[in-house]
């Protein structure tokens, strides 16, 4: 029976970017609860596999590890008198299997210990929580792809200590947000793909209880090294985990890389959403969120279509670097099972999970349906008369006027166009040091942002890997 | 009606240190989410003494503003359209009010905005949270206070750098664990005194919409900063919060010094765990938690009493500082309401609330169960022979031999002691330069540890205020 | 002699927030190592008064405890080998105190430990930087009422989410800011108010040290009690610091105070930073920083005008939160010295003092220097039509349609406006729902955002102490 | 010139762990300067070699690139103009250069921009400073790896928890701390291999000013693709560096992986640390830090050997993950260059450079030395009277009483063992439950700790590539 307490302490109220995403449930602590049972019937699995454990045990035990048998406010409860949720686990699903079958609630748990359990669940949550994030990022970067191709040529203002600096494209900007996702979802692979280790130490990394029962149990002599070697594979296979060379009760390799990559993803959204915001101010104007009934309305004024899915995404990037300095710092564990580093990871571990796929889930709506505005886009590119191509007028006149008297030259129109508000283009061909060097249609061209974006179209070709 | 989805996403599961605790019921989604509509429910209160508002209507949104009516996840899910649950809860408010009464619907959240609900719903969460600490800190305090004067001249080693140094006694240790906490009860004494605000500021803290509905509600001329003043005072009133000079949606000072008052109580609880968990190592063995039943029992291995609290202790002091500094940054919120850092704020700052909370009470257990060894204290104070008083040895030699020259003929001493296994006092006893110096009594007298310790006696009176 | 190394390790260069601000002396290593001597000084000093130690050694104490006798980087080295750097300082202060006076050599660092005087010397630094900081506070403070003063009646946009909400005026954002500044001014007062204490508790916080030598020193009998109290006050006399209840050298109450209120400080300015910021975007232009010679220029792009002041104080407020988090951590410091913990606080607060101090210096020229253009406010704020203050139609509207006809009146008008590019009064002038309810002179009225500012006027003046 | 300031402001004397390591040097100030140096003479090269710029100007421009000429401090203190110190060393640069060859001046930073410059520096200075860890970390591997070897056997207590709990070896401990070394090491080695890009963007990552002077200074046309593609690859190639896909400016991954990589291993270290200090405690006395003179005394209690080099990088340890956050936190960068956030990321990158490198080098002589006692590991297995092996007893027991009777045996006899002192094998011996089911012989074999420390000679062999 699943708890029925009637205050959940949390059901995402206060975390909206991953309320009702689809991590929130592979990590919440239903999912959390099975995936430790899951360890425990995959032990038995895998002690069955190797002849010290019968198999109709194995199947009972597999049969009875079913998280909606257990009263989950119960577990967290009984947590509080050994620290860990695991040992209440194992007392509820022993009862669970010895009424089924007296005789093999024995073999319940054999040999192991609370974080050889815990540690294996929270791989399998983190498995499948990564798994859900890269199809996200997957989406989004295409959506990204797709508007930096769409845009490879849409000149708007680059922007450089918040001011207009020198021309880009949108579609070079785009093409930047994806290589963050492609670098994301890298990292994350790397974790899976090096893949999320068992854990399988026994009571001090051992793996004594393990080849005690193994002897006891089995009907032959147990070498050691062989043994534990083939009940780690075989814990793995069972699982869908990797084996990881020496217990890992101290040794928070695992759990510090799905960290960092995690903090790394969701500061890769972190910069796409600022640059959204940036974007979107009313005074900018060059990109709004897909406007999707109710999104973004505000109960006072209507006309606000606020950046609800930036500020989502924002709001969890904001988050996860030091949760998961939190977490990194857990690695200080001293002996052979920390009292206290490990129990700090639990909580930290899986707010960096729901906070990234949120995230991720929330920014494939918005990279799917952001509307781009060229036309905001050339209409800011005007707001300065031209000064956004200084940089090149500058390259241009040093030749003809000598370095530093085309840079003071430049200055001086720049201020003049400026405070005239006249466009830089018309201020310089009155100039006196540019008499006779060029002609207005030269200068008009100087002057044109959209001759001056250098090699972004290029950049945006190699990137989203369609070449003209 | 309550929430009754099948998986609730977090119940404690994986944050043992307050599952159960009166904190975690105290900041959870239910009494956040009443929090909120006490908030709604007082405004109508505050708008109703000052005429603006009839009474009845005030009754209608009271009696109506109960959490148990509206349905939890249905809201948290709603967030994601606004990036905030307000938007979702004021419209199950008004349905409800609509249902008893239809004109008073068009009263609810008049001339308001979202935040200044959360606020004020935060603060007064957080009020009660931090009522809750400060009623437990006293119960440690209390008790460690009674462990200093009974051990005010138990003498134990003290330790610097893992090592043996020179004596100190048991109370001065416990005196010093109490002096942390009342500095931390009096840094959350000084946020409550301080008065946690009231968020009363409109759509971008102006209080314009207040002010014109109390000109199109009211029965006579408004004037600005008459009202805005008296509203807020009668706001804060309703609610038993304080009121602020300004409204501070983005003037962050009321989170972030909850945030940093938090953070040093719990890494103040830490201070105490881990010297609990350095006496309690089996070498050490000076101190033991409560023996309850069940308590810090090992299922593999029933010799163990593992010092759990001081573990949930120290799990919670090592995750807060770091969510505490989430919560500082989020200071950083651009214009009149940031899109994204404030809500990157809120489940930040519960989870401060409620770690902290939950250590705060598991302290209580641990300050007041206890066990002191001092046999095992005077057995290790034993263990170098001596040498923990070479400090004092040194000093009342180098007047006699000279600074240098104590020092090298206690040094030597020191290590034939410590090769040797035999007793300070004897290898000094028998070196050649201390003959006629000092007695074989003197020498003994020199050496005991218990007459080395020092101010600390006097410490402990200072401190817990008996003097003898 | 000063240490003349040719690569000094950090001379500001990544750093230019601090560079050359006074700050930065003040908490460098060479004022650091004189905190660190003065600390010798006026223990010697404070021994003397208590007839313990000949005046005459004091004074020649204080003679030689000059910084520019010692070579820093030979200390710094040296500081491995004991993992501080006292234990350095006291051999080569006792080495310049011995060849002006032998026999005083014997009385340096008298009863003492390396803690003592580090933790002493990082109080007297940590004074004077908190009043430089407190300065400069008090300089951008009234600077900021002025501002708050002059432009109280100076209407802006109030932007929420990126986008603007209902409008504001720039004297509540000045004062909003100047709120700030004095809320930290206040937690850094509170810091120097409640005391920096001196350290002073010997080898293991029992202050036996001490005691021993003043019964050996002294001519009479010592009353342990009297005593240790009375060296607190003289050496809190000498040093011009407070004297603790107890000794703190795992009690790390003073250094965590301090974090606190620095990173608070920072994060306050950052505040300020990021709205700077956000105002001078090009598209916004509504406030520019200060026009100084060179300041905030670009090589290579001249009409560039950086927020470059903005820009250093953010610099700033990114980093001293999470350096804080780590020194609160560092309160985990076990038994009676941590072996780590306090080492780790060292850098970490000097970062934070440096950081800050350079910021509050910063914010200064900031401050002062800012350039209001109301001129660009007004265009900003006619951007969006009117619709601005949609919310105050909405509210007005709504006794005359009914509330959600009113709302779907605006709603639709709003959008017709916004594609159409009309002012929302000419769209609300010629909507179906509104014939007959407005004259044209109402409606213009109602949607002048000058006339929608609130109680803003009524805040400023609150706010800033002047009432009309 | 070098600076030659009296007062520099960051010797090393805060931070022992790093003073004095050759990493200090190599991130210094003064490398620093130089790798933005390098970095304007490789572009120069590149540019040369690509026809754009006359080869003897590179020739030039290379020779006067030397920090040396340049006065660190005037740089630092320039740099509060711009907001970084690019634009001052650009113009020192300059002057020097046109000192050398009026002409060549006209060819310094050409098309460039301070990012580029900045960035590249910062890379080269981060790829030296990762050689020199992993230098370190191989050193310190080998090291542990022989340990591992040699203690294979070596029986000493597991302990969880603060506890003893069941018997582990000496050479499965170190074993587990060069795992960690490898583990950091890879993800140092993977960061290096990943290629650290130049930065190559111009003033807004459109490489628009490069081009622009390519086509004023080059002799035919210039295609952007091309050209862009062959800068790239050639300044990559000139500095040693990895050519990036795209330009980076504000694509925070080269740096964020950087943090990351070295959080990790600090952090990994710091496991080791902490290690070593619970090892060496006083009563436990299993390990001691290397005798080496000087390292470790205590002035005063001249008996302390100190566990110096665990302070150290525990003191590192506990820092960097902060600051590596912070960096991450720093991802979040808006436009096409951050108003602070790029500004932030240098003295947190540089520190946790210089802390990290600091940490293994600290630790090789650590590893190296490191002093193993077995005498003292079996003196404290035998403190528990052979508890530490009940889950083994449990084990046997359970098939001849039943589980639930063998654990409550098993209990008792380990309370009578504890109270009474006695060996858990006599109690047991007399335990009326066990009474024909085992003979004093196969019940001291039973409680022999060497007997039961399951895989852990296996897993050494496995972990360190010796099998037997």
């Amino acid at each position: 029976m699943t708890s029925r307490h009637d205050s959940p302490m949390d059901s995402g109220l206060l975390s909206p970017v991953r309320a009702g995403t689809p991590v929130e449930e592979a990590v919440g602590d239903l999912a959390w609860l099975q995936a430790m049972l899951d360890a425990e019937a995959a032990l038995a699995r895998a002690q069955a596999g190797l002849g010290t454990l019968p198999q109709k045990v194995a199947d009972v035990i597999g049969a009875e590890a079913r998280a909606e048998h257990l009263d989950l406010r119960e577990l967290a409860l009984a947590a509080r008198e050994t620290a860990n949720p695991v040992v209440g686990l194992v007392q509820a699903l022993t009862r669970r299997v010895a009424a089924a079958d007296p005789e093999a609630a024995n073999y319940v748990h054999r040999g192991s210990t609370s974080q050889d359990i815990f540690d294996t669940g929270a791989m399998l949550v983190a498995q499948r929580a990564l798994r859900l994030m890269r199809a996200d990022l997957a989406r989004s970067a295409e959506a990204l792809a797709a508007l930096a191709r769409s845009h490879r040529d849409t000149t708007m203002a680059g922007r450089t200590l918040a001011l207009h600096a020198v021309p880009t494209t949108f579609g070079l900007k785009a093409a930047g947000w994806r290589r963050l996702l492609l670098d994301a979802d890298l990292r994350l692979e790397r974790v899976l793909a090096g893949g999320l280790p068992v854990s399988l130490g026994g009571a001090a990394g051992t793996l004594a209880g393990y080849l005690e029962y193994a002897r006891l149990d089995g009907d032959g002599p147990v070498d050691a090294g062989d043994y534990t070697a083939r009940l780690t594979e075989a814990f793995a296979r069972e699982t869908g985990l990797a084996a990881a060379e020496l217990p890992w009760h101290t040794l928070r390799t695992p759990v510090a890389d799905l960290a960092a990559a995690l903090a790394f993803t969701a500061a890769a959204l972190g910069k796409i959403a600022v640059d959204v915001q940036s974007l979107t101010r009313t005074e900018v104007g060059e990109v709004t969120e897909p406007a999707v009934s109710g999104r973004g309305s505000s109960s006072a004024m209507p006309h606000k279509r606020n950046p609800v899915l930036a500020t989502l995404v924002r709001s969890a990037a904001l988050q996860v670097p030091v949760l998961a300095a939190g977490v990194t710092q857990c690695m200080l564990s001293e002996d052979e099972r920390s009292a206290g580093a490990w129990h700090a990871e639990w909580q930290l571990l899986r707010e960096c999970l729901r906070l990234t796929g949120g995230a991720t889930h929330t920014l494939v709506e918005l990279a799917e349906g952001l509307e781009v505005r060229p036309e905001r886009m050339a209409g800011n590119l005007a707001l300065t008369g031209g000064q956004i191509v200084s940089e090149r007028i500058a390259a241009v006149l040093a030749p003809r006027l000598g370095k530093a008297e085309a840079k003071q030259a430049l200055t001086r129109a720049s201020h003049a166009a400026q405070h005239s508000g006249r466009p830089l283009a018309d201020v310089l061909a009155e100039s006196e040091e540019l008499r006779g060097h060029f002609t207005a249609g030269e200068l008009a061209e100087l002057c044109d942002p959209g001759r001056y974006t250098g090699g972004a179209a290029a950049l945006v070709d190699r990137a989203v890997g369609e070449r003209r």
